[in-house]
């Protein structure tokens, strides 16, 4: 991609988009910019990445960047180098972003990239902006970890400031006499994770998400509060819009996402995932979690639910369109998706779902456990789709 | 494809689909059937046909069976055959039709191209199963033309049986005196087009559709009647539900597609295009124009506007997998699609689509005159969509 025309071009008319990434949400991207007539190339370091079954996938490493740019050049099919880059998950190594956003056009902006990657950053960036958070301390040393303890209260959880600690990056501190258990396990990473935090519960009631999309142009689309549950870590159901969130809850969480992306100049979709303290707290009731500087497991109902899926408006965005209207499909719709976990249902089951008028969403993954392979989503009115959603769940 | 488990199984895991034709109705079944775990190959005789951007294209002459063969053995990748085989098009040649079902699966059946295939078998089928049709003569010389226009009056179309003959395959015949010029134009064809056929005008207000589809296990599912304005030759807008459609009409409509698919033991989409003779007409307002064997332009719409798409249930439909539903998306819904003829609008014109809520839909094709080269969705309620579209054909 030399620092081109495509860069510069406000609108691509019918744009190659390079994705870093070649999993699922590579996937969903893909199958919706296709029907707008944009084209895609993918890009992973390992070869099975189900995106390469609607798009031609690269085997490489994110760290070989003249790999990278051998892949860009050569953009869908040789014809020509991506118009523009873009990403499905939020460990793209920041060098590789900054490497190929000095040649071209990377968007998100390879800064959300590095907010997103260490949790302190990421949560002094919020605080700074206004948005609350769990109290948290920086931590590089047992003494600090003690010190840490001593101010935010127990119990707390230690995790590593960066995910590429193999999932092994968190504990439970639950009284004094569990710090050397703690630090025994957790502390031997501070210098592979760049650091350790130390986070303060919260008593939340539920968690929501806020996912937003932000034009090259500055305009912005919201789609309503999803609430989610997650079983085992993993997230299991969202659903959209969450009960009871009034217009002022929705408005603050959209000041979060809104200054975020401000700050960052950024293109493309985000998500925060929210604690909600309850209708108690007030004003103060949303502080953030983290965020995903991508589409986000809790946005898949916008396919079936929403007037513009997060995965067209992200097309949209970072090939300079227009965006699409967040809005529910029509008024008063509601939509819920039930992750499928490990395993795809039976056939039988997978009949009855998709007779029953159930949005199915199969992955193309081979089964694992604690994978993501498909997921399912019924969109419709009221009530009506939690208690269908919880029947899917039980069944 | 050996005549195998892929043709016995009632309902098939992650099935590998080969489409025979590569073009835009191939890639929006494909882009239908992969987020559902469907693979395709595509098989087309020219080598730009768009489906080949979201799935494998081999190029070769439907013409030649040992290509077919071998592109259903290799299937999507090389790694098992295809399980089933599907076209997008109605003048798959009947032979590598039949070939192919000798050997697995091929849904519609070869003998809904056989029927499709010939104006006169098409019309005779449809009065034996007691579908009304404009009056119609099997024309093989000049005497039988000049008996047929006694018999049906003038003015009538005189057509070739079969499409094959170039595009030119038709002329109205106005009086006694234009017989000569018509027989000069048309009579050449007789051999190489079957035949020829001479069909009376009809008197209709206005053009419907009926899109029905049909599981391997004898379900059907119906789109709401649809109605379409053509403008020279080609369809231009298609509105649903058409306006002012009683039940009993929708119901004669959906008689009509049921017998048609029960007497072919069809499975797949259909389209039965239809003239609307008025209310005056009672009971017998619908009768028959002509059918298409596959999923059609007319129902576009339902990508957005319905349920599920006439492309995802062709996909289930064809891999026995259950129909969803085909109403609309929400009661009272209305969806309105006008098809982009010739190329695209200026990018002006599509961001201030895009930006208004319009789906877009760029089949990624070279500009050609006459050529259907995307197509833009409108959907919401009542009225407004109507002269929303009329905004979007007037700009």
């Amino acid at each position: 991609m030399s620092a081109s025309a495509a860069w510069q071009a406000a609108s691509l008319d019918r744009p190659h988009v390079g994705i870093l990434g070649g999993g699922q949400l590579a996937r969903m991207l893909v199958l919706a910019g296709a029907p707008m007539g944009v084209r895609f190339g993918v890009y992973d370091s390992v070869a099975d990445g189900v995106a390469g079954h609607v798009a031609p996938l690269t085997v490489g490493s994110f760290e070989d960047l003249a790999a990278l740019d051998r892949w860009v050049a050569r953009g869908v099919d040789g014809s020509r180098p991506f118009d523009v880059v873009t990403y499905e998950f939020e460990n793209v190594p920041v060098v590789a972003a900054l490497h190929l956003a000095s040649r071209g056009a990377v968007w998100p902006p390879a800064v959300a990239l590095e907010e997103s990657q260490d949790r302190v950053r990421e949560k002094t960036m919020f605080n700074r902006l206004g948005i609350a958070t769990a109290g948290f301390a920086a931590v590089n040393t047992r003494e600090e970890l003690v010190a840490a303890t001593q101010r935010l209260g127990l119990p707390a959880v230690l995790k590593t400031r960066r995910l590429g600690y193999d999932g092994k990056g968190q504990t439970v501190v639950k009284d004094a006499g569990d710090i050397d258990r703690a630090w025994g396990l957790i502390g031997p990473a501070v210098a592979s994770a760049g650091g350790l935090v130390l986070e303060a519960f919260v008593p939340f009631e539920r968690e929501l998400s806020i996912v937003a999309a932000r034009a090259r142009d500055g305009a912005v689309a919201f789609w309503p509060l999803t609430q989610n549950e997650h079983r085992e870590g993993i997230l299991r159901v969202s659903i959209a819009p969450a009960a009871d969130i009034s217009a002022e809850v929705q408005a603050i969480a959209e000041g979060f996402a809104r200054r975020v992306m401000e700050h960052l100049g950024y293109v493309g979709v985000l998500a925060i995932e929210l604690f909600d303290l309850g209708a108690k707290a007030g004003a103060g009731r949303l502080i953030a979690n983290e965020m995903a500087p991508r589409v986000h497991n809790s946005g898949h109902w916008t396919i079936e639910g929403s007037q513009t899926s997060q995965f067209e408006n992200h097309v949209r965005a970072v090939c300079g369109w227009p965006l699409g209207q967040a809005a529910m499909r029509w008024p008063g719709a509601r939509a819920a998706m039930v992750n499928l976990i490990g395993s795809l249902p039976e056939r039988a089951a997978r009949e009855r779902l998709m007779a029953e008028g159930v949005h199915w969403h199969d992955y193309g993954k081979e089964p694992r456990p604690g994978r993501k392979v498909g997921h399912v989503t019924v969109a419709g009115e009221g009530a009506m789709i939690v208690e269908r959603i919880r029947a899917i769940m039980d069944a």
